[in-house]
């Protein structure tokens, strides 16, 4: 099984850091690989950034589609950029890691915590935990005030390690989702700090795309999920067309 | 007052469709101009055409912001495509025409059907139902199974009137919403028909524009909606980047 | 066009000011006039004073509609009281403060907050709030502890400024939402001081009303806001039958 | 104990039915007596009627408190008028039927369906089920289309079992609600008929207002239901002034 | 009429604390016994407690059955265990006292809290409060950190009245459910000093079934639960088959 | 990695079945043994089966913890019975066939449909979907009137498919759920058939108890989950004590 994790930003490093997480995560026999899309932005902080994200992973996955070389596919950012997208364009199952994490957390217990990086992303994590119908799971969105380039600097670590004990006290949390997949290797060490379980997306989206592989099971193509019409797109993104040589 | 209506898709006759309506439902003294992207989908009917729809309308938006020609926005595609995004590029409100027809709608009485074009895009608009907080008062989303860019060709109008009367009598809805950018034109005389009022969204979502405009309201950019942090962007497009010529 | 707002209680002090509001923010060339009910109390702060103050207003509604002159109504107490009766006797739509105020704020931001008068009166309005479907972006009801008719008094001002400041402080909310048709003329004042979008109920109700007037929108009327069956009405209230003088 | 049921409308033919069944639901010991306000519609089949009917009950409720010749109250209408006005004014409990027929048919099963008088008042019964947190457990509200003083006309009966019947069938429900205190005296028989159990309104609300104040319990008044405040009334509606001699 | 009133734990003194509350509250000429199961936990404070409360307690219900010897049953824990299986085995109505005192408490106000005993039980009154549709009228459920043995211990009473007093200054709560059966003895003067309601569920449940058996009403048996299918049971349970001289 | 799945009925024929399903979902390295419990019902059929099966199956729990033989558990019943209390007892993940199953389908797409037995369970399938926060993702649950031990039955196989084809036709669902663990060898053969992915619980809960182990997740133990206090336990359930032989 080949499970290909997008990272829809733009940075290689961060990439190199989702890899990492999603490969440990994986069973053996399934070859997980990365990949840094060639267009968009350095990191997602905003809606806007999300937006324009989601052209670079969507040629990722059409890329992929056509050489036949994923099963399924996981978007490596807590906003799940493009996912209902991704969700027509590819054969396999797509999982997004907000929505894998959040429906994980939801296994362990009454509620959990998300922690994420900047205040203003707050809202769409929110968002999705309405959406996927985990708000009654979900009792507060954190935020560090961390930039997503920031998370390696020194305090970072400190800082999100703070929000999650907080998590624990004041919110009466039984688990903590990462809300941003360049916290993915701090799991385990705030897990065994706050001493409950500790949710990162991109080991779950995984998982969880591994999972649905495994049973055969891909998005119902027979209605809103078909593949998307061919036509024509025009200008910059003409490429985009459905049919043409980067989304054939 | 000058409003910008923002075609999201890269049809010039929609756009001129969208402007007359848009310009017929404004108050005198209010400048109405619509614009057809310069890049993306020909129509909208997939999540990926909307997906992809969104770097062109933000473009019409940034460079409207360059030029200081606009004091409000009216995105015109009942998917309300880059809604979030394009709040935090404007100083001046930005509508979209899904939530300005239901939120509408819902002033009319108990419960209102939304007749769109495509069955596989229902999908959206119940998910937008729901996200404005309107799923109570969003009866049913009914689809006439057309084409975006065939409204215009025999028997077209026919079928949509024929799925409104349906609102009226199955559904026992108030009001009915047309789900398309494309169906302005038709609000008057299928209201007319079927005996209860009928919301196009192009016409609602110029109006409530001028409005919040005309109120000195614009979105809270304290937050979430503060203008979107400058950073790289990269590949086909760079030219996204916060602060390039086209994003200023 | 011609607006009638309706100030559902009988001091005539506030209906000039709920007037000036709903004037300064409509149209040019819509008449906007605002009429002290005959009967009722001079304020409104319990479920009893709203009961009472709606055939008093349901009384002007009437004389309007056998008079001809107006195409649309106001109902400007922040309890919306009288709504639905009020859409099924007037020919033109009836739009309540509170309902135009909350659904504005929701084109704002995520969340906004509603700093109204007397702490026993928030009850009603987040009713309201979940009544319109907007349970989700009102992020809390905040009261300052301040009458009606006491809102002129010195001080007062300040005490809904500072109630203003919490509601961005602490609820996070991107705008804030006057919770009295007597805090009209605070609206712009305390938008500049708290940097945030104000939003006033008597202003967007009369926008509002004039935009759905303009589209040719009222209420539907083909079930349940169908004109109310005549019958006979008995006792001091035997004027109110469908049909007499003063209910044409 | 003393319960006083007020008919809202001003039908004394209504009222005695409501009375024979108030009172054949009372345990011994409880004096239960129904009265006809001195003003109002002689049915109540609108919201318009809904809003009229209130003046009059809140006056019968003012009398009883004013004599202490009541421990608690039933407003015997489906729509529930004026509920939270009278919890304002009375010192004992007060219920309607509405909430009282629901919350008792929430005890029987999963779902109950109710059966109502005219379609035009089905709004109103949706609208209180999702009020009270009842619309998970009410499966749907059918209407006779039979008006509130047509109940004891010939065939009346035929159709509101056919219409329980179908409730049963269609919508699967464990139990039926009558929709109108004028349905009251069908109860045993249809429930006999359609093997399910039948919840009639005003049996239920008299239960309950023994059951609360046999408890020692009434509407928490340290807050939102505290007595309202004594204020000028204007007009026909002067002798409604909080501490006139009618609302001592 | 004959009410079985089953304590789900199996501690002596607690049935007597119970049953002195059942038949308190019972209106004269209705015959109250509680009974204690003849196997189980001592005491209900955990999930894996509670569903080892529930064979004991249907085994009550089978045996006064069997007898003919109750017309209505109340399962006097908080937990409301066993409650639908409950409902299917016995001819006559059975209520929880959770959903008595949560559905009591929705009349006397707009919000009520719950005050329980140990902190690890708050889940479960949080999942009921959502499951009766409730969620609204649920401000919060406190804990006091009290085994439910140690009520009687010095100090609990204090423990829990300063729990209920900050229910109604922080949470603003219009009344208060005591949130175990144990603490059935303390209403009356606990809601003498903090001035607000307080609810018993003992009370509330014993009450209710009263109602219910009075009115002729019970579970609607032709769908979900109508008796269950004789099966065979085995091991340590074998005599729960339905049919057999314990289930009979 | 070892993971115990229970079948909570004692029928073995139908413990072969399940565990085969969940045998051939597992990862390579999973060893995966399914229990019969040595107590209670042959099927589980309704509210009163299901609560007979769990002191069973948290024997097995109890059991498997005390010999340190499993790393998670599966629960084989749709219903997902005794699953909080299971979570308490064990030190590794649990999971339930129903909540995998509806939050593996919620990943395929923007409805599904869960095909059950017995028309009397859909209603604990309802709760359930409600209280996983699924209500939205679930359309419908269908039942084929067959019973749990009816599934291989000449005939079954038909009726099954047959309402799995109706839920793509008349549901709309993008995915099919199957609500019993005895019909999980049915799964590949009717997804095969009716075009849509097929969920069987057991399958996706052996995965996701394979990802929740993988990932060092297991259930947060600091709150409501934390083990059971033990206490004494009386009568046939005394060796059900915390700390006996066999809840060691």
């Amino acid at each position: 099984m080949r499970i290909l994790v997008i990272n829809p930003n733009t940075t290689a490093a961060m990439t190199a850091t989702i890899e990492a997480s999603a490969v440990a995560s994986a069973s053996p026999g399934t070859k997980v690989t990365a990949v840094t899309p060639a267009m968009g932005p350095v990191s997602i902080e905003s809606h806007y950034d999300e937006a324009l994200a989601v052209p670079g992973l969507l040629a990722e996955i059409a890329r992929a589609e056509a050489e036949g070389s994923a099963d399924g596919y996981v978007i490596a950012c807590f906003g799940d950029p493009g996912l209902d997208a991704a969700r027509e364009l590819a054969r396999g199952p797509v999982v997004g890691i907000a929505e894998a994490a959040m429906r994980t957390a939801a296994y362990l217990g009454r509620g959990f915590s998300v922690v994420t990086t900047l205040n203003r992303t707050r809202g769409r994590a929110e968002d999705l935990a309405a959406h996927y119908g985990l708000a009654r799971f979900c009792r507060r969105v954190r935020a560090c005030d961390i930039g997503v380039l920031a998370l390696e600097e020194p305090g970072a670590r400190e800082t999100v390690l703070a929000e999650c004990r907080r998590a624990v006290v004041e919110d009466g949390s039984d688990a903590v989702v990462l809300g941003c997949a360049g916290m993915a290797e701090l799991c385990k060490e705030i897990s065994a700090e706050i001493g409950v379980p500790v949710v990162d997306g991109v080991a779950a989206a995984t998982r969880t795309v591994e999972t649905l592989v495994a049973l055969g099971l891909r998005t119902g193509d027979r209605g809103e999920f078909a593949r998307p019409p061919a036509k024509p797109y025009t200008g910059l993104l003409r490429d985009f067309q459905v049919g043409s040589p980067i989304i054939s």
